[in-house]
């Protein structure tokens, strides 16, 4: 099957610990690598991953908290040490293209590539990047700040045609890309062969969703329904609900709701608050609500 | 003895690798911390040497280059989420209080602590720093944008009261402060007991020298004379003289020859280029000219 894979750069909050490195994630979808936030270290931990570096066209930034966006000045100049000439899309939220430009002018004078920013509206949700193969989709979130997630969509692929009834009809090869998309067959006497004689259905196309920052939101279950996998910040334990609710973060278990209410197949919880030592906690409060749940660590790799 | 420690942080260069983070270390005299270079990661890395956020008021940024401060606006949000409320002092060349305030201003709104900027010029040297114990002089470096290293010197220590002496000429209290700092005794009857009878003298004052990134600058010995241990890059071999050059940076051999004709104790090299993969080539080299010589590696820790 197709590469679709999730690699954990970093799964900490606003404090980096010795455990736990600030957020971001690179997803790879068929050897294009789409990164997800970019937090102090991030270029580091892509080093640490084996990711390619020349993969990497397009970094969506979910918000301008520091945790989110901070290492995107070095990984901007580590790109142009390296050599690269392609242009790198950053989608993020209004205004961090006025904050990087100062920098860039300064700090990269003479990149070798254009660094390109497409602000995105955080308050609806729209596709914002597509290719034959797949789109990504904002999620209005709720955050102290402008806030959105990713919806990482497959596109559908299609059916496969079964040879033995190819054969047995005769089908001239021209017909057959028409036929794998959803076509019936007309033979040459007229009668119709329906498609789904002449094919066995495709896979389903993977979704990935990301939800980081944010507040406990179930009015975003039926944009994210089905998701293989959901990524969903858990920063406190239920216990901590009053820090949780004043931060404007989830709770291990309202990201387990989520998941359950939107029928993921699987959720991983990260964005741990500095506070804990070791998120098992974390992971059984989730757990008591959707059982299919993993708990986030640095260079994990989630295939789909 | 007093404690004077210098912690590498980094000691890569401009593209940090899984082995080496960019520059950065942390000097500790008598427990209070002073940063030199603060490149992405190092406020994690100052997790990993479990070094104290709170005994760190004063940091040293020798040019601007994004390998020598793009971990400051981490450092500083991280320091406001802690709690922070001393002033941060950030001595650095011009420039970089213009570049920074619109991140403070929008990353960090509402910062519980003072971040105070205090620009030098790279050109000339002078006392930038001094309390009661220590002094940081900086040092002109060529680079190929301003650059200057740092001098910390410890002052004078007053000399040891020899017991014996000062019971036998029954000298009252009050006249051992000045004679520990150099003064002779009068007795009463007029007779004049020599300094150097009455003391054995104080350890003489350490000195830790910085010198990253220059090219060779023999001009610079007289400044940096008899140091305890010297910091200076070597980002190439010799083999990459020309490559060296071009890019205003040292080869091993000329740091060793920095430290050899400066009368340095100890030398330590870092600012390794990303091309080694093992730094021995380097050490050996340099050690030709300078046997005192140590490979700076990430969380070495070295006591003066």
């Amino acid at each position: 099957m197709e590469k679709f894979e999730i690699h954990i750069l970093g799964c900490g909050s606003a404090l980096p610990t010795t455990r736990h490195n600030p957020s971001a994630q690179v997803v790879n979808i068929r050897e294009k690598l789409y990164m997800i936030d970019c937090g102090e270290g991030t270029q580091m931990q892509l080093r640490h991953a084996k990711l390619k570096f020349s993969r990497l066209n397009h970094i969506f930034i979910s918000h301008l908290h520091g945790d989110h966006c901070f290492g995107l000045i070095g990984l901007i100049s580590t790109f142009d040490l390296l050599g690269r000439t392609a242009t790198l899309h950053i989608h993020a939220p209004q205004q961090l293209e006025q904050l990087m430009t100062p920098w860039l002018n300064f700090f990269c004078q003479h990149i070798g590539y254009e660094v390109k920013f497409h602000p995105f509206d955080t308050r609806k949700s729209c596709i914002i990047h597509e290719d034959r193969s797949m789109s990504v989709t904002t999620l209005p979130l709720k955050h102290r700040v402008p806030c959105a997630g990713f919806i990482f969509d497959e596109k559908p692929t299609p059916d496969h045609l079964i040879r033995e009834m190819i054969d047995r009809h005769q089908i001239p090869t021209y017909e057959l890309n028409r036929i794998k998309n959803g076509g019936d067959y007309q033979t040459p006497e007229g009668e119709t062969i329906p498609h789904d004689r002449l094919t066995t259905p495709a896979r389903p196309p993977r979704r990935y969703v990301y939800c980081s920052d944010t507040t406990f939101l179930p009015e975003n279950q039926p944009l994210i329904k089905n998701a293989d996998l959901l990524f969903h910040e858990a920063t406190f334990a239920s216990d901590n609900e009053a820090r949780c609710n004043e931060t404007y973060h989830s709770t291990a278990r309202q990201a387990a709701t989520m998941a359950k209410e939107s029928h993921a197949k699987q959720l991983i919880i990260g964005h741990f608050s500095a506070r804990y030592e070791d998120e098992t906690p974390l992971l059984n409060e989730a757990k008591e609500v959707f059982t299919n749940t993993l708990l986030a660590h640095e260079l994990m790799k989630i295939s789909l």
